[in-house]
């Protein structure tokens, strides 16, 4: 496409990530066309199909979060420090977002549910950021003795409010950068491939 | 009530309990006339009326996840196996029972979420012993530094993927006792209110 057409492009995705929160629903070229007045001919020219369009939506709801974790890892922080950072302005990115608007981030979390495989490699991205993270910190001595993909698997949950925009729904008020400030410093001084003693094989033994 | 009344509310609430997973939404009196043929003014002396029936309900599914909590909170382990066994054997009951039947798990959420004050008594005796758990930990040399309604709030949201049953019905394959341990290890041994730098004051720093 040409400087023009990619313009237009642009700002026709624009309108539709308007649209669809405003109706609640994923937006179809035939309903922007009725929308813009523009032929549906000529928007075909641009976006193959409903599909195209909904991708150009997909990016436009990724493009601030793929920003943040490009600028994260260019960084030269410590371990510790980068992978704070590479949670916490996502989260607050997404908190801003969901406060500004919260019936309409909701329309996203559904729609990405519904089309799960369009949000896919954003998520396989963000994994392998991660994981380049991990082996950082691990070269820096922390996470002893977890497998790359186990470390991966129990940071993810222990981060889960901060990661999963779905809890902003509903637990928003108690999340706050300094709760999540101590959880990495927990992670990152607790967690090892190191049994401790929590999961025992013995069973409960009664009070006497 | 008599023990023959209670015999017959026991019952009645367990199948109340079946017709609200089989049709999906909560049953009324007026339901369990129709589907028993018992009179509804009968029914009516049972109880007192829908909310009555939906408290039944409610007790049902909370009744096991009380069991287990009182067990835990009864026995003489030390604190790291003891929250540990307060998670882990909810989330095993939670975990069966979402296996067993993930559509009807699912309409109990949803349940849940519409009448959330009728949940409210179980979540507010959930966190008063975990604050108990605390305290024995705390007494232990654990969660230093933390005030104890902060130090709930991070364990409730490092293991919210134990927790907060709606985690289950997306990310049940990835969820295990084994990492649940961990977790609970890298609590113990890394929670606490000293800062370790993973939040700074200063912002990133590009790599050069």
């Amino acid at each position: 496409m040409n400087g023009t057409v990619e313009d237009e492009r642009q700002r026709l995705v624009k309108l539709t990530f308007e649209l669809t929160k405003r109706y609640g629903r994923s937006i179809s070229v035939s309903d922007l066309a009725a929308e813009t007045r523009i032929a549906r001919t000529r928007l075909l020219e641009i976006f193959e199909d409903d599909n195209a369009l909904f991708d150009g939506i997909v990016e436009e709801w990724f493009a601030p979060k793929l920003a943040i974790m490009d600028e994260v890892m260019a960084s030269d922080l410590p371990s510790r420090r980068k992978l704070y950072e590479f949670v916490a302005r996502r989260y607050v990115q997404q908190r801003d977002q969901f406060r500004a608007d919260p019936t309409g981030f909701r329309v996203f979390l559904e729609l990405g549910e519904q089309h799960f495989e369009r949000a896919r490699s954003y998520i396989d991205l963000a994994d392998h950021y991660m994981c380049e993270l991990i082996a950082q910190a691990q070269a820096d001595g922390y996470f002893e003795g977890l497998e790359l993909n186990d470390a991966l698997s129990l940071i993810n949950q222990m981060l889960n409010c901060y990661i999963q925009p779905i809890n902003l729904t509903y637990m928003d008020a108690r999340l706050n950068e300094e709760k999540l400030g101590r959880i990495v410093d927990a992670m990152f001084d607790g967690l090892s491939g190191e049994d401790r003693g929590a999961k025992s094989v013995s069973g409960l033994r009664a009070a006497t």
